[in-house]
Order: structure tokens, then C-alpha cells, then sequence
């Protein structure tokens, strides 16, 4: 038994779905962000990051979208989610979700999240101000050279689209116009069709 | 035979090192910063994210450092870098090197590099003052909750290992001490001391 901790509209969203894709046996519990409860002890004890997600499992917690995605994948092997027996497209996988996470989910981060990495207000808001073009800088590199269609990694359906999916989401708040990004844009369609999004979107009330 | 493009003081040295320790057959070459070579058609064609490091193998480029450390791992597997048979330890690892990219490189990035996020020189500035601390913070979780010892995995020494000592080297220049974190000091003192660390480094003429 897995317990899924996240939080609506993060990018918590993406393991959320690779869960129900892979018919997984787990219980998801938000983390009211609200009240700042990922900044409490008792969640700190699972998570000292303090950010979502995280996934309990009766070895011990792990957390980074990237490692919780292949290790879905790879403890639910019937549901096909990865080339596992294939280093090379294992490891193309791989890069795709690290690019998302260090790259796109960062440039996306410095709309909100400024405070991150300065402390002056006007700092913030010059970062805010150059969202739009990272984003669509990210996805232009996504849409042209990495995405194979009809899935991420091409035929097959993997763990790497439910997490572009995720961040493709949040184009609109960003400030970027989805429609220069016809491919991610009919992936984002189809990808809201598929019932384990459904479901994980339903779960979270969103 | 695998071609690595790598550049000196860069985040490149983590794979390197990963390659000596494999025994892989490889070819090193160098990419040149000081002439922008990373930005130039020739490298775009290998790597189109225009960054270091790129693994070309007979099936194509990766890229991402912690895809390519669990590839070198995975397709060397008498060299034992990684725990391959065991999906949740593997995953912590993933986590562990996951962290390093989106995490710990992205608050050092912030002292040079602050015009991928900002156009404004002041902006620039006030991410460089507050690298120290974002730094420190990274390497206080890295010391209190993510490293076990001797290894970062434990008592096996996976590719997380180079990855960790690589960033680690960046303190002092990012303006922290590192004394304040001594398991990753005495990691760092026992990694240099490797015969893979010391050939890379020589081969990057560090």
C-alpha cells in the first residue's frame, strides 16, 4: 500500500495520473498548501523538503517527480509505462522528465516562487516578467526537437506524458499562448480524454 | 563507443568521472565555452538544448545528468553504480540526483547565469547575494537528511557519488564554507582521493 501525498495544481499532478495508470494500490492525502502544513513537523518527518510529491511506501518515503515516475513504472510493469528493458529509451525518458523539472517547472517557478532565489521585491517582479519567454522558450525546444508523437516518447505511452501534460497546463497562467505549440496542444487534448486524468483531476477536486 | 561532450567546471565532471568508474569505451571531447562553441549549429545538431553534458551513442544523444548517470550505470553493470535490481532503492538514488539538478545546480546557476531568468542587471544582482544561502540550505539538507554515509547511498558507491562531489566543489566559490556540512567535506576529501575522479579531472585539465 502506497500513501500519495500532493497538492492540487502542483506538479504533484503528474505521479497522480501515472498512479492511475498503472492501477496502482495507493491513498492520496492532500497537503493543505493553504495553511502551509508542507512547512510543519509532521510533514517535514515525511518529506524535509517540504514540497509535494511524495510517495510513502513501506520502505520509506521517496519524492522528485522524475524518480517517483520510473519507480511507478517499474514497480507496475504490466501496465507498460516505460522501456524498461531498454537503457537507451529508458534514459531518453529520463532526460525528458529531468528537463521538465530542472528546466521548464524552474522557469515556470520564477512567476511565483521568486523568493526563492532573491530577497528584493523588484527582483521578483523582473523575474515574473520573463516567464512568458522561458516558458515558450521551453516548450518551443519541447514542441520542435523532443516531443515524437503521438506520445512524448512516440508510439508509446509512457510516465513522461502525464508530467508534460502537467506543466503544459499552466501555458495559459504563464502568460504563453498554447496554439504556437500545435503538437503539445493536441497531446494536452488528448491527454485530459484519458480516464486515469480524469480520475487523479477528480481526486483533487480540480 | 560513446562520445562525451563535456567543458571543465561545469556539471559535465559528474558524468565524466561515472564513465572512468564504469571502464566505459568512450571519447571525450571538449566543448569550448569561450568561443560559445555550445551555441553554435555543429553542437545544436547534437544537442539542441545548447548545454553540456551530451552522451552520443549509437542510437543517438542524451542528455541531462542524471539520465545519462543512470544510463553509464545501467549498460555497465559489472562496474556495480548502481543498485539496478532494487526499484525503490534505485528511485532514492534518482531522487538523490534528481535533487542535484533541479535543486542545488539551480540555486548556483543563480550567481552567473541570472539572465535565464531576468533581463533586469539589478535582478541579476540580487539573485548573486543570496546564492550563499540558497546553497547552504541545499547542502544543510543534503548533510542533515539526504546523505547516509560513506557513500551517498550508503555503503555502496553509486553514480550519485560524482554527482554529489562535482556540486560540492562549487561551495567555496558560491561563497559558502563548507565546514559547516563535514560528511560531504570528508566525501569530497575521500572522492578526489579516487583514481576516476583524478583521471577525469586530469583529462579536463582541472
Amino acid at each position: 500500500m502506497l500513501t500519495f501525498f500532493y497538492a492540487p495544481k502542483t506538479c504533484a499532478l503528474a505521479a497522480h495520473v501515472a498512479l492511475e495508470e498503472a492501477g496502482a494500490d495507493y491513498e492520496a492525502r492532500r497537503v493543505d498548501f493553504a495553511s502551509a502544513e508542507q512547512t510543519k513537523p509532521s510533514y517535514l518527518a515525511i518529506n524535509p523538503k517540504g514540497r509535494v510529491p511524495a510517495l510513502v511506501t513501506d520502505r520509506g518515503a521517496l519524492t522528485e517527480t522524475p524518480a517517483i515516475l520510473a519507480y511507478i513504472a517499474q514497480t507496475h510493469p504490466a501496465a507498460g509505462l516505460a522501456p524498461l528493458d531498454d537503457p537507451f529509451a529508458f534514459a531518453q525518458m529520463q532526460a525528458f522528465a529531468s528537463y521538465l523539472c530542472s528546466t521548464a517547472h524552474v522557469a515556470h517557478a520564477h512567476g511565483r516562487r521568486g523568493s526563492r532565489w532573491a530577497d528584493d521585491p523588484a527582483a521578483h517582479e523582473a523575474m515574473r516578467r520573463k516567464v512568458p519567454e522561458t516558458m515558450a522558450a521551453c516548450f518551443d525546444l519541447i514542441e520542435r526537437t523532443m516531443f515524437r508523437g503521438p506520445w512524448v516518447m512516440g508510439e508509446r505511452y509512457t510516465v513522461a506524458d502525464p508530467y508534460l501534460f502537467t506543466i503544459a497546463t499552466w501555458l495559459e497562467g504563464d502568460g504563453v499562448d498554447p496554439s504556437a505549440f500545435p503538437r503539445v496542444l493536441d497531446h494536452r487534448r488528448r491527454m485530459a480524454e484519458r480516464p486515469a486524468v480524469e480520475r487523479a483531476l477528480a481526486m483533487e477536486g480540480a
